[in-house]
């Protein structure tokens, strides 16, 4: 049952395309899924799939266009004229059409605006333009059945049929005062089983949940799975019923969070995927490793600085990459599960406790790592007992170092209301790399006397 | 309008609770959300949760127990009697019923069974048993409303009115032939809008999209992300309808995947948070840090065997961090963009291709970063033009060489039918330490002579 983009499919497409056999391309492509259609559009080269957006359906195309890579969908834009750009809008929801516009440039925006034929959705998608897109107000859509609290079941589902036309999923029906106030909501299934001749405001429930147009759209994610919301009303200022925000919307917003999150750890700067283009990668990619390049030679100066030690002292030198490494995982264990926990709300209890925490839980680890490259140093590498003993030591202050700059550097960013995701992958493990050596060679001199 | 948990709040609940107040404490309670309910309970002591878990209404409680973390529902669930934990189970859905009873010791899951009393409702859990967790079998629910292709639109409302009060949101009514065989699907806004005297065979959407009990959870989650689905269909080997799937299951597992791809990145084995206990913690950290100790000692054997031209060139230890640092973020970096790719399954084209366009974006980074350091090691650390060439074109190497093992291994183990996200991380930092050191000496052997 599952579509498969095939390569011998994208070749007769092709074949179709150069052709300009317009007939068969419709019967052909028009059953598919917009997604599957979306998924054949990334396949092509932009001429060619631009071909086919002109050709197909807008019903079917403008939602394969909120499909596609930005990058993708942005070279199809640049080829179709503000007529051919409204006429793809008017299929859109409200919340989508107000993206794409706000992905153009400025002076084509208001064009494209003018050339839409339905007043009401171009008046729509205005008002949305003017949220911020990290907000309720900037994911929220204005298709949604909303009823008065003084009519009639009745009239109620006369009028929800009328509105229903524009709205493609019915979740909840809200219920707001004549003002347009949020009172409370109905459920479709409340609508089906209540008797025919009651009034809303007999059956409707008064608890509801609800956001603003200014919470944040971290915020609205953490209620929306907090109360397992599939669609929660937005109000404004003045408590007026003025949108909602669906699941597959947060759906999306999540994975981007988590993805972003994941690339930011391993020290990607923005968001990529392995098919962009070489620039863009390089872009994402080379500013983390400068940062490490400088963190390098920085520990490349301190060891300069500890020459005389290891000139008495070469088998030091042999565990620096022992060292280093160490404190890089040590860094981004404890990194990584801070920034879950604030990013989960889970981190409670005081900053003391944690750090003490933290530190008894890195003594034990590094106690245990320690005493088996005691071990296995004194019989393999044949160090001195005092070297040994340095070497030791420093593992475990390394560790417990690591593990508190780990957890107190996100957790502090946090509270400056910086994104403490910056704080894991490259950062701390350069950080933790160039402390760890200065610690190691600190220790060792204290210990050996140099 | 939202919930903030207070000290407060929980001491009071907490002395209420020593007090014995049980009126007090159901009037105080019983207004707040489930979600809510469970935030206070994972504050409290185990007996204190139990307390409230026996004094609250069923409704909120069994709710409020799917919501908790599992380590505190396997305490509350230990302090209950079969005969409560059956209680708990009449009010939750098919799906969580059976998520709770597969947690329970073997020997208390049959004793807790015979004590349910709505037969049908143990039938289906018992029913459900059987699927394996990480398929659609053991995602979905058999709460599900379902019509046949024969009835009419008002007897498909009275049916529809009895199933409902079963199932907490309608997505779709799904509808079959007599057999139970799925045939296709009916939305509640078509019921609402279709003329009342039609026959469903007339209205009816024969396209539906739908999984097996035995497609992979992860598989799920893509078709539901791809299609935009809040519901999807669950059929048997014989395409006869069996439950369904809802949006808010699959919106779970994508954080949990997500959260899981994270920490193994991070080198953590295990779902862990940061208030587990010591031991929990301990366990999940430990074995990747021993992996990076023994790269490390790998990597002091290799330095130790290059005694003779360190001893020569002692500038070249200097440098080992810088080498590793770098190989260590590339293949991090690229490591991540393919397991996302993976995950997404956005990775197309073929294998010699991909090599290909790592290695050019590697040699550009690589030369961008060779040369900032060939600049700066001269100037600052006084190295020799043969000790510059060797460290840049070894930066160059170093980079290439982890930026393929980076990309190789996690497409590697995929084809193997490994979770690509293990080769992130710890993993691929130890190995590319300890190839990056290799590849360093070697090529200052080669350009040193020695």
């Amino acid at each position: 049952m599952q579509f498969q983009l095939t390569n011998d499919f994208i070749e007769q497409i092709e074949r179709l395309i150069a052709r300009n056999d317009r007939n068969m391309l419709r019967e052909l492509l028009s059953e598919y899924h917009f997604a599957d259609i979306a998924e054949l559009l990334e396949e092509l080269t932009s001429d060619e799939a631009t071909y086919l957006v002109k050709l197909l359906e807008t019903e079917l195309t403008s939602e394969a266009l909120m499909e596609l890579d930005d990058d993708v969908r942005e070279k199809i834009l640049d080829r179709l004229s503000p007529h051919e750009i409204a006429n793809e809008l008017e299929g859109m929801d409200t919340d989508d059409a107000a993206d794409i516009i706000a992905e153009l440039d400025l002076d084509i925006q208001q064009k494209v605006i003018d050339k839409i034929k339905d007043e009401d959705h171009a008046a729509d998608i205005v008002e949305l333009l003017k949220y911020d897109e990290d907000t309720a107000g900037g994911l929220m859509a204005k298709e949604l059945v909303s009823v008065k609290e003084t009519w009639t079941i009745a009239g109620c589902v006369r009028e929800m049929r009328r509105q229903a036309e524009n709205v493609t999923r019915v979740h909840s029906i809200y219920v707001t005062d004549k003002e347009g106030r949020l009172k409370g909501r109905l459920s479709l299934k409340d609508l089906l089983t209540a008797p025919g001749k009651s009034h809303i405001s007999d059956i409707y429930i008064p608890k509801v949940d609800y956001v603003t147009v200014h919470t944040e759209s971290e915020e609205v994610a953490r209620i929306m799975q907090k109360y397992d919301l599939e669609a929660i009303p937005v109000v404004d200022e003045g408590g007026v019923l003025v949108g909602r925000i669906t699941i597959d919307d947060i759906v999306d917003f999540i994975k981007e969070e988590a993805e972003k999150d994941y690339q930011m750890a391993a020290g990607i700067s923005s968001d990529v995927e392995a098919d962009d283009s070489l620039l863009k990668l390089t872009r994402a990619r080379l500013p983390w490793l400068l940062i490490g390049m400088f963190g390098g030679l920085g520990a490349a100066s301190i060891i300069s600085g500890f020459a005389t030690i290891f000139t008495k002292y070469p088998n030091l030198l042999l565990f620096i990459p022992l060292i280093q490494a160490t404190a890089g995982n040590v860094g981004v264990q404890s990194s990584a599960i801070v920034v879950q926990g604030l990013a989960n709300d889970t981190l409670k209890g005081n900053m003391v406790r944690r750090l003490l925490k933290e530190t008894v839980l890195a003594l034990i680890n590094g106690g245990s790592i320690a005493f088996v490259v005691l071990l296995l140093s004194h019989f393999i590498f044949e160090t001195s007992y005092m070297e040994s003993l340095s070497l030791g030591l420093a593992l475990i202050a390394v560790i417990v170092l690591a593990a508190l700059i780990g957890t107190f550097v996100p957790i502090l960013l946090d509270k400056k209301g910086i994104d403490p995701a910056v704080a894991t992958g490259p950062f701390i493990t350069t950080s933790n790399d160039v402390f760890g050596i200065l610690t190691y060679f600190l220790i060792a001199k204290l210990i050996l006397g140099y």
